[in-house]
């Protein structure tokens, strides 16, 4: 990715957008999926979340996989958004460490947040994902894709 | 999960759709994500999508990672509908064996298909994916789970 210049496409002809784009996108919408390893194979689970410094936040069941799976884990996490015939849409996904909220001061800063368990199972655990890598496309794709 | 009953609930509260609810639904939405590993890390992608035959069939251009990374692999793919405040909604996972199409005519059944490509990078593979796990989840999450 050049630094500035946004046009620029990946190896399918979406555009690539910037990290900042990424960021911001990640700040309005409610809902992602995390993706992890769940007894050596792939997991997905959608799940409500918020942004907190630059973190992804998600609230769990601590008895939960997820919770289980997200312990120090490297993770993914996807948002995304398209219209009715998904001819126009951009998605955003980040990689990082995954961690559960221990330290109590944290925990209570994390409780002002807006986010309401989706579980009814207590405890619950908050689980903050740091991210390390944020890509995100856009489309449609172009047809022929300009060279900045 | 137990056969004909469908008031049942995962560890979480949220109530666990039957197989038969769970391929109703594949049925019923144009967009998935497909959930792999690239690079020894979990990756995620929006894709495109069609049921064939009880397989999901997706077409990706033949250089893409994607295209490279569900060569013969266990991957997970997930599909997922909420409301706009995420109150209510459900999601469905699948977990199978991930191949490149290959035989012709095969390929030309698939060419039947309304799924049109979203790369304009060309050759285009078609990747199905027969699922050998299924599974989903409705919120919203019942206060008290009855027991069946």
């Amino acid at each position: 990715m050049v630094e500035g210049v946004d046009l620029v496409y990946d190896s399918e002809g979406l555009k690539i957008l910037t990290e900042r784009e990424c960021r911001e996108l990640l700040g309005s919408v409610p809902l992602g999926r995390i993706v992890y390893t769940d007894r050596a194979l792939p997991a997905v689970q959608p799940v409500n979340f918020v942004m907190a410094d630059g973190e992804v936040v998600i609230l769990t069941s601590a008895g939960s996989k997820l919770a289980a799976a997200a312990r120090n884990a490297v993770v993914a996490f996807e948002i995304d958004q398209f219209n009715r015939d998904i001819s126009s849409g951009w998605s955003v996904v980040i990689i990082g460490h995954a961690r559960v909220v221990a330290e109590d001061g944290e925990i209570s800063r994390l409780r002002t947040l807006p986010l309401t368990p989706w579980s009814t199972t207590e405890p619950t655990h908050y689980i903050a994902i740091t991210p390390e890598l944020i890509s995100g496309r856009r489309l449609p794709p172009q047809k022929e894709p300009p060279h900045p």
